[in-house]
């Protein structure tokens, strides 16, 4: 299902309902918790029911794998006591990103065990430590790729948390500095973290469409804004997948003039759909020798490894290929990059402030990700799916309904 | 030897002498050139004398292969008749690049032939076509890299010559839009060019060691340039010979920070000689690691294949690693890159302009490039010690003290 519709019963932003502040006052504990900080009137009633969450780490039900390559099944996680700037949020959709897909099945290194993924992630507050100032209870947040950095280095000071020097901490599988062992991502039903790496959704925004913007269009809204994409500029988005989709949507917006290189016969009318002026398979050596010295700027969303030199000949002059799909991009002719000053760089997300506008930014122009609904026991077939190019354009877990 | 003598009867620019004034009338046609305009009473008599080699084409004594791989030996090329905005040249010095051994050994694809490389050509205006404004005839002029272009599309336009669209035509070895057949470099007494494409050199300016600027410096000014390299940054240089030295003293210029890393343990004193604050062995696994994330600017001027993941590793957030060496960069990691937001990029000498500015340049501030002067019959020798490293930094031919 292609969601286009607006009648969700998740999609406005609500303050917290009673079934919330029910199930939390039922988890259990009463004690008044000193972490968690004064309230308006308005959220005094949620914030004693959280506490009972905030007190000490607690259980939660998650999705992930207990191996390698295993299948993704339910299991129980450990969420960590909220700290005085945490924000505890019940999660509602989470977005099935490729990476998700690698980490599991380890493609790039032995994942830590159990491994829950998920770093594109909406849900609710429905706790906040006592010295949370970015968001109140019941209001909608969003949790993407990273959840902590040192916020220190010369990196983090820049916005670029991304790329802390100390070691960014990755919303899965990565080492958890504040609770030890690893990170566990947006496949489960709550999450906990610091009030620094959640994003604020400005209310009336889509929830069921948002959640993959916070992976698939920070990573292509960073470098159309790092290499300053400008109205008429001619991009080429570079496989047309979750990435792909939203860099072409974005690049649209920008009033850039959009070609598409898909290898999926199929996907060539979408791209049309999407905004984009020209959509060619990637082997057309005709259209792609015409396009020779053609664009100012080059997304590859490719996640497997790939001859680039077709695609740096139809770079311009001190145009740039970006590599964000990471891919390894090989058969580099090195006279030929120099020959017309091209670059070929990489780039990753983006930091915590530009997340923030990217997530405004698709609000005010009403960018939203074509997505497919599903329920938590399918996120193996959507794997399954994903690997084989049949997604238009991102899964998304739908949590909501199963609260 | 290495040139920092100020003696040398060459230095000083002259008007022409009696000696190439009688050289040129005794070249045998008498008759005045139309193509040959009004020039000042100055320079009526050269004119006059100039016209005779100027009316048709003239045979002219060379240096170069007659076979891929074959000795550099004295032969006979032709050069063109003076078209109205030509001038022609009295070679008096020439460096020696290492391109001119590739091209000769057929590394970069098989050569035309016979091939007379050089593309660091320093020489006396000798006569001009009568709509030359940019020399008189007495005056000193350099040729670099390219003798033509087409002049009308968007890269010449913009003073990218080096990348024109329609083809850029190379000093050497390169189809010849004038002549037809293919273009000779400056191993040769004399050299016919397009005005255009002469470079200015300015009274006073040192004869001897300037002709590698026309090569060796606008390859590495042009990035320094277009990267803004500014004071206090932190730029590595990548292989000290022709190129790299030039990289270290134009950045030096800049009071950027230098390091320079090297395969010859010998050049590790040179280095700081030239400016440079730190020199390292290439394979110095615990220096590169305390450099990671080190450095704004990397310019590589390592003419073979090299794995180029331990120096991207050095770069800053956002920084570029350039290639002008034209080695082949392997073993790129895609996720590191996106990790740092890092580039890999070419370029290619400047454009006329540019190659104007690094001249004036360095005359302003008296950068000159380390050579050891030789004989033409010495060529040979010289691309053996080229090849072996044993340079300190550039052979330049001698041409002047055979005239």
């Amino acid at each position: 299902m292609c969601h286009t519709c607006d009648d969700h019963p998740e999609h406005a932003p609500a303050e917290p309902g009673r079934r919330e502040i029910l199930k939390m006052a039922g988890a259990g504990l009463a004690a008044a918790a000193p972490l968690l900080g004064a309230l308006s009137a308005d959220n005094a009633q949620a914030a004693v029911a959280a506490s009972a969450l905030g007190q000490s780490p607690f259980p939660v039900r998650a999705y992930g794998a207990r191996s390698a390559g295993g299948r993704i099944a339910p299991l129980q996680i450990q969420r960590r006591a909220l700290t005085p700037h945490d924000v505890l949020i019940d999660v509602l959709y989470a977005g099935i990103c490729h990476s998700d897909i690698h980490a599991v099945r380890g493609d790039w290194g032995a994942p830590s065990l159990p491994i829950v993924p998920g770093h594109e992630i909406l849900g609710r507050v429905l706790a906040i430590g006592n010295q949370v100032t970015k968001f109140k209870v019941g209001e909608i947040a969003g949790v993407g790729c990273m959840v902590d950095s040192c916020g220190t280095c010369e990196n983090c000071l820049a916005d670029r948390e991304q790329i802390c020097l100390k070691g960014t901490t990755f919303t899965y599988d990565s080492p958890d500095r504040i609770s030890g062992g690893h990170t566990f991502g947006g496949y489960s039903d709550r999450i906990v973290v610091g009030e620094r790496f959640a994003i604020r959704i400005p209310p009336g925004m889509d929830l069921v469409s948002t959640a993959p913007i916070l992976c698939a269009g920070i990573t292509t809204f960073s470098p159309l804004r790092h290499w300053r994409v400008r109205p008429g500029q001619r991009v080429a988005v570079v496989g047309l997948g979750g990435l792909g989709h939203m860099a072409v949507k974005l690049a649209v917006a920008e009033r850039a003039d959009v070609t598409v290189f898909t290898t999926t016969p199929g996907k060539i009318a979408d791209a049309a759909r999407l905004g984009a002026r020209e959509a060619l398979l990637w082997l057309d050596a005709a259209a792609m020798r015409r396009l020779a010295n053609a664009f100012d700027l080059m997304i590859s969303t490719v996640p497997y490894a790939f001859d680039v030199q077709p695609f740096m000949d139809m770079l311009k002059l001190d145009a740039t290929f970006v590599n964000v799909g990471l891919g390894e991009a090989r058969g580099i002719n090195p006279a030929s990059m120099a020959f017309g000053r091209k670059s070929l760089a990489g780039s990753m997300i983006g930091g915590i402030a530009e997340t923030q506008a990217v997530i405004d930014h698709c609000f005010a122009r009403n960018i939203r990700p074509d997505i497919e609904l599903i329920r938590p026991d399918q996120i193996d077939a959507a794997y399954e799916r994903v690997v084989n190019k049949d997604v238009r354009y991102r899964f998304v877990i739908d949590f909501a309904s199963t609260k």
